[in-house]
């Protein structure tokens, strides 16, 4: 690698938008070296008990954010991150942005969020609702039955249902809760597409979003018909979500005089369409070639990867054209609880002493596969890919007197390694192909993790060489959207980083994986495919007893004698 | 209660032989008064490892004693008891025992236990096989098989499966492995047979050990042809096990001047026949009724019960007639994991802050039924009835992020109660009636779980009167052996205690607990009678994996970059 800031660099920014904060990435265009990163804290967080300044409480599973807190980030991480890399900004030749997703607002025409509309303030509907905003199931139901009701050829790309926490469960839920917000709301705009609209003055939106968060396939959203079969007055939604389509890594348009101000960079700079920070981060791992799979493995784990045709993938999240890159299928799966698990058992289920990842992965290390005699159903937070149904729940099975702290926590790191091949098995029974594996995000440090996904998947595990991939990946599609590389692909090759077959499958102990996976599944198809119910019915009698339905006080125990 | 020692009353003394130690009871005669207690503990406990002395170490699954470890509780917890209860000694008119069983012994006609002859001294074979001696499964398997394949009719009466703890699986297990000591041994005798001997001087069986522990049967042990065609050398093994077979509450013999100078007691008071601890305490929780069933609940639970006539239950551990008491037929079942199981989850699975009874009692009392959203299988240690099937396993569903410890506490709880319920309705349903449930045992203390099984049967529990169950058991026969009272139905009336409907089901949590027992039924099924055997094929994989068999090495997690 060469020294920083050669005579003739030129640099890109990668800005990623999480759920808490945000973080600026300054990365040169010729290698894609990472010279400095900044990050700033939102300062209203996640918003689920009441608005800022306000006292009447949310009501339950609501999650809002505040706009201004995304431009603090473009104030204040974006001049941050250039100073730590000690660059000449007048250098730097476009910015690109990702962000959560399914993360929405609405919005007037130039952009401006109805919460910022004075006389809208105290309105929740008018807040940009957060990815995890789940109050849009009964939405998302209504959605989904009338899809199959109607044959919507849409449906069956994403895996038979769309989710609450997508744009027309939210979309429909500000229109049955809040409808004259609702009026007002001129475009219902993702805010991956909102933050570059704010960079360079021009709404557009990213086929990305469009594909796996708004329902447009075959290029086109749900008809007028389907619309207003939901209600008369959600017809024209599309009117508000309709505008440039554009693909991964073009050109937005430039940075505005205002925008570059806040970020001290020059203006005119390409400014890139809006992406998504799991998604952005194949372009990162060098993974956007057909058969090329990226697993983010964090609390959860979504796992993108790039197809050459459209094919039926049963219980994935969406399957896009032009969704990850331009001129290939993306398919996105998801595995709704992963790191969560793990952090959960320390937190409530591991002993004194033991409650670490670091000592109950060394304890759990040195035992051989299947000693510990368990099979965990990995479904603590339901399921996502491929059974997509949330009233799933977890299950451990072989619990003996002698099972330890140690062997719960490998048969849970197990137990999400045998999900992930359960989702590679669908996508190549399918006809994607997968050829290669590569995994990136917070988990990519745990060591055992990993060498279990290599033996369980049995096959070579490649890790992202950037501990920033979302905004290396952004940083990639902004060096496109200015002209530096031709495409993606190219950039991608050049700017991205990954060590390939960093885990290889030791054959001993992916043979014995084999015999415990065919028991992981039995278990998962039993349970989840129709064999038995019970999870659903022990979900539904919790909930009716914690709303005191069936179980109305929560009785003393009485000692009469 | 009246004054200690009037100038009329008459005592008895009631010893309880356990796994650790031994306990003596001295009771009154009258009112069954509980006057003085004294615990011996076994010098040499449980001998595992290697004989005393010896540096050889005893195979797998070994479990032996020392019998001059109980002559030694004859010697000072008996004298310690009546000095405890600072009556005078000429005034005690007999002495009962019970002991764990089946532990067992070869001797020579005299009762010289083979391990204190000096040259069989260092012959592991020699000694006295405690209850949880399992290295005879082998042999249990053979005599399974056999039975199944000649259509024995003795086998329904053990649910199918006699156990390796028995008197016949030790007994061939003998043969088999130290055939010259078997062909020593003059007897085979149990060491709650072999304890009244070393009393009185006399050898006598009773009727509960011939019956639950050694296949005895319609009046007779297996036939000569079954026990040739398991070994041609174990034709005769029913003549080391024959004997005077008294009836429960028989007087064996008087105390001879030998043992009357041990215990301190008068020369020619009246011995009891042998006993069994679980099954004694029926005595004293005054369960002898027909329908009086007592759950002696403690690490494992034992349930018994009178019936006026023998029917056919599936997975019983046995049905004798007489083998409680005279004139019914005592039904005996068992769960092999109860308190273990809690005490598991607090030292293994409870994190720090709440790891203690106490403190998970007392989150988990605070919940509706139902609201924990799960349940568990209670097999950490296997299932003894209605399974009979020690390859099962522990399982819990219904886990998610939300659950915390307390939850996971009460469901285990709960599931002891439902695998009661499972034995109850078992009971109900063959046709032995259950009218009155009596518990006792270790776990009476704990309000919250007494309160489940309530809830959890719909029924009343009564709890026992005495800490001191089996001790008071014993000296109840011993009332009887001396003539006191004319049988132990009246010596049980008059001596006995309990608490009658300590605990009342409520019929709210009672039809809560109606929809979980349904689903933990459908479970037990699923798991324990041929839908799934996942089970036991984890156990093997956790079988081979421990011996190396399936993953030969614990390879250490290898990174290659």
């Amino acid at each position: 690698m060469r020294g920083l800031d050669g005579p003739g660099d030129r640099y890109v920014v990668g800005v990623d938008f999480g759920t808490l904060s945000g973080r600026a990435l300054v990365v040169r265009v010729d290698d894609g070296a990472e010279l400095g990163t900044a990050v700033h804290e939102y300062r209203h967080g996640v918003i689920e008990t009441a608005l800022p300044g306000a006292v009447e409480p949310l009501p339950p599973d609501w999650a809002l954010q505040d706009p201004d807190d995304y431009r603090e980030v473009l104030r204040r991480a974006v001049p941050a991150a250039v100073a730590a890399a000690g660059i000449d900004p007048g250098r730097v030749i476009g910015i690109a942005t990702d962000f959560t997703a399914c993360t929405v607002l609405p919005s007037l025409a130039d952009g401006t969020p109805l919460c910022e509309v004075p006389e809208l303030r105290d309105r929740p509907h008018a807040w940009p609702k957060l990815w995890k905003h789940h109050a849009g199931q009964p939405q998302a139901d209504r959605i989904n039955a009338l899809a199959h009701e109607r044959g919507e050829r849409w449906i069956g790309r994403y895996g038979g249902k769309i989710s609450a926490e997508w744009q027309f469960a939210k979309g429909l839920q500000l229109l049955d809760e809040d409808p004259a917000v609702y009026r007002r709301a001129e475009r219902f705009i993702e805010a991956a597409d909102w933050i570059v609209q704010q960079l360079c003055g021009v709404e557009t939106r990213n086929l990305c979003t469009a594909g796996y968060k708004g329902i447009h396939q075959d290029g086109r959203y749900p008809s007028r018909d389907f619309l207003a079969a939901l209600d008369p007055d959600f017809t024209d939604f599309v009117g508000k979500l309709d505008g440039p389509l554009l693909p991964m890594g073009a050109r937005a348009g430039s940075l505005t005089a205002e925008a570059a101000a806040w970020t001290g960079l020059p203006e005119g700079v390409a400014v890139a369409v809006g992406n998504v920070d799991a998604h952005v981060t194949a372009a990162s791992a060098q993974a956007l070639e057909p058969g090329h799979l990226v697993a983010i493995m964090g609390t959860s784990t979504c796992l993108v990867v790039n197809g050459p045709d459209l094919v039926e993938v049963p219980g994935m999240c969406g399957a896009v054209e032009g969704g990850l890159s331009p001129g290939a299928w993306g398919y996105e799966a998801g595995q709704s609880g992963v790191g969560d698990i793990f952090g959960w058992f320390v937190e409530h289920a591991a002993p004194a002493g033991l409650a670490s990842h670091d000592r109950l992965s060394e304890l759990a290390e040195a035992q051989p596969v299947g000693a510990h005699g368990l099979i965990a159903l990995d479904w603590w937070n339901g399921n996502r890919s491929l059974l997509v149904n949330h009233d799933l729940s977890g299950l451990v099975v072989g619990l003996t007197l002698a099972t330890r702290p140690q062997d719960v926590y490998r048969a849970l790191l197990e137990s999400t390694a045998y999900g992930t091949r359960m989702i590679v098995e669908a996508l190549v029974e399918a006809g994607v192909p997968v050829r290669e594996l590569v995994v990136a995000g917070g988990l990519t440090g745990n060591r055992l993790l990993m060498q279990i996904y290599a033996d369980v998947l049995d096959r070579p595990l490649g890790v992202i060489g950037s501990t920033q991939g979302p905004a290396l990946g952004s940083a990639i599609h902004a060096a496109v959207a200015a002209g530096a590389y031709p495409d993606v692909y190219v950039a991608s090759r050049v700017m991205g980083r990954v060590d390939r077959d960093v885990y290889r499958p030791d054959p001993r102990r992916a043979r014995a994986y084999d015999a415990l996976y065919a028991e992981y599944r039995h278990l998962h198809d039993h349970f989840g495919r129709g064999g038995s119910d019970v999870m659903a019915r022990l979900r539904a009698i919790r909930n009716a007893a914690a709303e005191g339905a069936a179980a109305p006080t929560p009785a003393p125990v009485e000692v009469l004698a």
